[in-house]
């Protein structure tokens, strides 16, 4: 038996991004936000809504940055999350947060958050949705595999659980994609 | 020190939605989509080429289903994702999976995945991007906690690993959203 739930914004995985980006006068501010994933091939969108301190940013300096929250710093997540830019100049530093210009875009990269997203404005589309495109994806070598490339288990990315307004980390390995499914062939 | 990876279309989580719709004979097809999410209040977005089954399903019917995947589906959620309805019409029972026609839209839920999203086709916009009006969440009982409601452990809900193709499983609670962060306040 399946129970009905209505109308609901609630899926599973749900991202924790951390936008960032650069005011008018280079000073940067990040915000907390659930609502986004890719968009197309090198494209991320993130809905944001137009009060937002981050969204007037990002339309002044036409890039923004994606840090993938993890576990370490839940609290510092939430609270970019709960606080906003408009009231708190000083949110950044208040979250124990540092940042340095990102590589590739004019962007601030959150030095806590081990992977991030460098992207260029490419537009609020028709829905106003914030579409991005990615330019970089950078990570720190603290949580690359002996591969070089990012392990997930090191990463220790969070995801929100918008039921229970609750934060999960990603677990372990349970398949292999364009793999598993040939069994069935 | 942190590395770079260029452009790439990777974020963590990313989801594994198993997109269903409709043929014009009244046929069920599927497909995995890991690019997508929400949108913005109450719709959904999911990002599917043109030459997919599901895609004309989708234009056609109006409506579509976004089941989650869960651990113990993941065999089947692959499969679907690595054959195409295009050349197998029978990929849903090849897969070892049966459908209800949705109580909300026109659309198949697939018995099998025990949570899904009912959506009613709003459009194709401006990028071709398909976004749908969610009208309803359905979960089994199974997956029910307590408080009745979704419990993301029983769930169990994979997400799908970019970087190495792998699916991952949701793992445990690691903080609370809206709360945690008032700590810094």
């Amino acid at each position: 038996m399946r129970k009905n739930f209505g109308a609901q914004s609630d899926i599973y995985p749900m991202p924790v991004f951390i936008v960032a980006a650069y005011d008018e006068n280079g000073r940067a501010n990040c915000m907390n936000a659930a609502w986004g994933g890719i968009y197309e091939s090198n494209q991320l969108m993130v809905c944001l809504s137009h009060s937002h301190k981050t969204t007037k940013n990002i339309k002044h300096s036409k890039a923004f940055t994606v840090s993938i929250a993890d576990a370490k710093h839940v609290v510092e997540a939430d609270y970019v999350g709960v606080v906003s830019g408009n009231n708190e100049p000083d949110k950044i530093a208040k979250a124990g947060l540092t940042t340095s210009k990102a590589e590739f875009v004019n962007a601030p990269i959150i030095n806590e958050f081990p992977m991030a997203i460098e992207c260029n404005l490419l537009k609020f589309n028709e829905d106003g949705i914030c579409i991005g495109e990615i330019v970089n994806i950078s990570a720190d070598e603290s949580v690359l595999g002996d591969d070089g490339l990012v392990d997930p288990c090191k990463l220790d990315a969070i995801t929100f659980d918008p039921v229970h307004n609750a934060y999960l980390r990603l677990g372990e390995k349970v398949g292999n994609a364009f793999s598993d499914g040939k069994k069935l062939k």
